[in-house]
């Protein structure tokens, strides 16, 4: 009799995983012991001897200490982790700041902890257990944002991260389970007889992620049917593949329009040529009036942001307005955009750069 | 003392669809009779005398003829339109079949009668009230499709639409109220004593749409905040500038790389070339592999509807798999599509035809 078909389900897509990664080196299972973590290190820990050649496999777990008894908690998820082989199994305990809310905070402190191990275990890869589920509630958040392809796109299936100042490669995610529903990973856990924890975070309305899943997500699929999830889901992957496209071709846009401050967003800066502002980028209108208006807000915007404009800030109707000194032209002089940035047009030129450098010549 | 805010935004957005149009020829606005529908008609009846030059309006009901008494509602209408100064005011009675379902066929009908009001009275645009919150749920309603941007794309601010087999150049409809809230078309028809109809359609939790805006969107705006209705929309206007420009770099990138069958979804028909299975459709793989994966997806998926596979029922799970063909081959022999259509890869090509085609030469 073979095993359980969510615990093979899971199984399969963690050898997914390792296949398409480099042969050797160790990955790392991080595991909160909730259901979907815990499913995929215990896959992992199957998995891992049985690939050719053999993978060491290793699993930690972060102690957040934002619950009372969160070290114990570590501790009990580290002997589980040790007791389906993980070697070495682990808990690293973090400090959690408050930047960016609590939520990003906390994600922040745990992926550079997770950072710092993957390095440390000269680890090939971290693996994450997202689900489905998780995709469509990110994406769900990410519509609420309402700025566009990008934040609708979910969590990647991989990513790498290198830590700043770094000289490392960097260190690289994993998302095995991102095509299983939440449901898949708690009958595995159920099957090979794992108690997972339920973080009582997951359960508290005062984060928009549990409301997304406990009150939004039920009402979409009470009003749209049941493939919600996995449509959402669905989206999301197709939406990352049209921004991915999208974002490099604006970016080649960018530099075919631009006359200084090419490069783009965290490019490596224009020319330093003396026809405009300091630290201003230069356009040719025309360039940019014959881009379809998806490159063409997408080039506006990031020379905004290189210009000093904040792009948490930047909103897409002040990119619509930039947009139409380009395409609706009729003599307007400028637009002010924040973080004192200002586009003007000029001579079939379309520049940004601080307010204040446009005054001097304002008789213009 | 100026009008109502409500009356002077829904007048303003009318002024600026009508400064959009053509300068002469009449403007008609649709009317249903509720507050969407009926302000837009109190406001293009003021907006159009007093355009320069003077601007002929009219006003349309369409009876659907699905609710009891619904000859007596048209003719109420009617009066209201005609009261308001608009010339023609008028109904079209039309009978609702059942393609597609209750909400399709109805749409249908409606537009078919508009589409033959507008030729007749030789108008310039037909205006529609659908506001921001109809956006939004058309948005979530593409949501529940989960087939990418164009699905998510909502109501285009206008369209022309080509009865099929007619020589003239078409019917534009205009929504001039896109960027306005429902709430605000209430307050105008308030304001101005225009007393709203509410088609108990719109309360029938049996249409989906009914659901969305009743029981969804409340309760994504409870888990998201409440400006997920004007990120629904934001989001729908952004996701269709990607998807054309997406769209029209495919159709390109299609010409590119076929070697037969050339012209994309609806294209012209290939050179007839000797070289495939008729009706069939054959790429360069090298030159699909060098396009970005949004891109390849959309030729891949336009090839495959091409050579007979029923767009309703190509799924991206099946345009996937073909990707596969060219992205991930491991020698397999071919992807089996919905319509009877099999893609194949060989020597380099990769050919989509009728199944039954290949059979012949299976040794390959």
């Amino acid at each position: 009799m073979g095993p359980d078909p969510a615990v093979a389900a899971v199984r399969v897509a963690v050898r997914r995983a390792l296949a398409g990664l480099p042969a050797d080196g160790m990955v790392i299972a991080a595991c909160s012991g909730g259901a979907d973590s815990l499913a995929l290190a215990a896959a992992l820990a199957f998995e891992a001897p049985r690939a050719r050649p053999v993978r060491p496999a290793g699993g930690v777990t972060i102690d957040h200490g934002l619950q009372e008894g969160s070290a114990v908690r570590a501790d009990k998820v580290v002997r589980v982790l040790a007791g389906l082989g993980l070697d070495p199994a682990g808990s690293v305990a973090v400090v959690v700041g408050e930047r960016g809310g609590p939520e990003n905070a906390a994600r922040e402190a745990r992926y550079a902890a997770l950072d710092e191990t993957a390095l440390r275990l000269r680890a090939t890869a971290v693996f994450l257990g997202h689900t489905r589920d998780d995709q469509a509630e990110t994406v769900l958040l990410g519509l609420a944002r309402g700025s566009g392809a990008r934040s609708l796109a979910g969590m990647p299936p991989s990513f790498v991260r290198r830590p700043s100042g770094s000289e490392d490669a960097g260190v690289r995610y994993v998302r095995p389970l991102l095509d299983l529903d939440r449901a898949t990973t708690r009958r595995a856990c159920r099957a090979m007889g794992l108690e997972p924890w339920d973080d009582p975070h997951n359960e508290d309305p005062a984060f928009a992620r549990v409301r997304v899943r406990h009150e939004a997500l039920p009402a979409l699929e009470k009003a749209l049917g049941p493939g919600i999830t996995e449509a959402l889901a669905r989206t999301g992957r197709m939406l990352r593949d049209d921004a991915d496209a999208l974002d490099e071709m604006a970016a080649r846009a960018y530099a075919d329009a631009a006359v200084q401050g090419e490069g783009g967003e965290g490019g490596e800066g224009g020319e330093g040529g003396g026809d405009g502002p300091a630290a201003g980028v230069v356009f040719e209108v025309e360039r940019l009036a014959a881009l379809p208006r998806a490159l063409r807000t997408r080039v506006l915007r990031a020379a905004a942001i290189r210009a000093g404009s904040p792009p948490g800030t930047l909103a897409a109707v002040h990119v619509d307005e930039v947009d139409r000194l380009v395409t609706a032209w009729r003599g307007q002089r400028h637009v002010d955009l924040p973080g004192g940035v200002r586009a003007h047009r000029r001579y079939g030129r379309l520049l940004f750069g601080p307010a204040w450098a446009e005054r001097a010549d304002s008789g213009t």
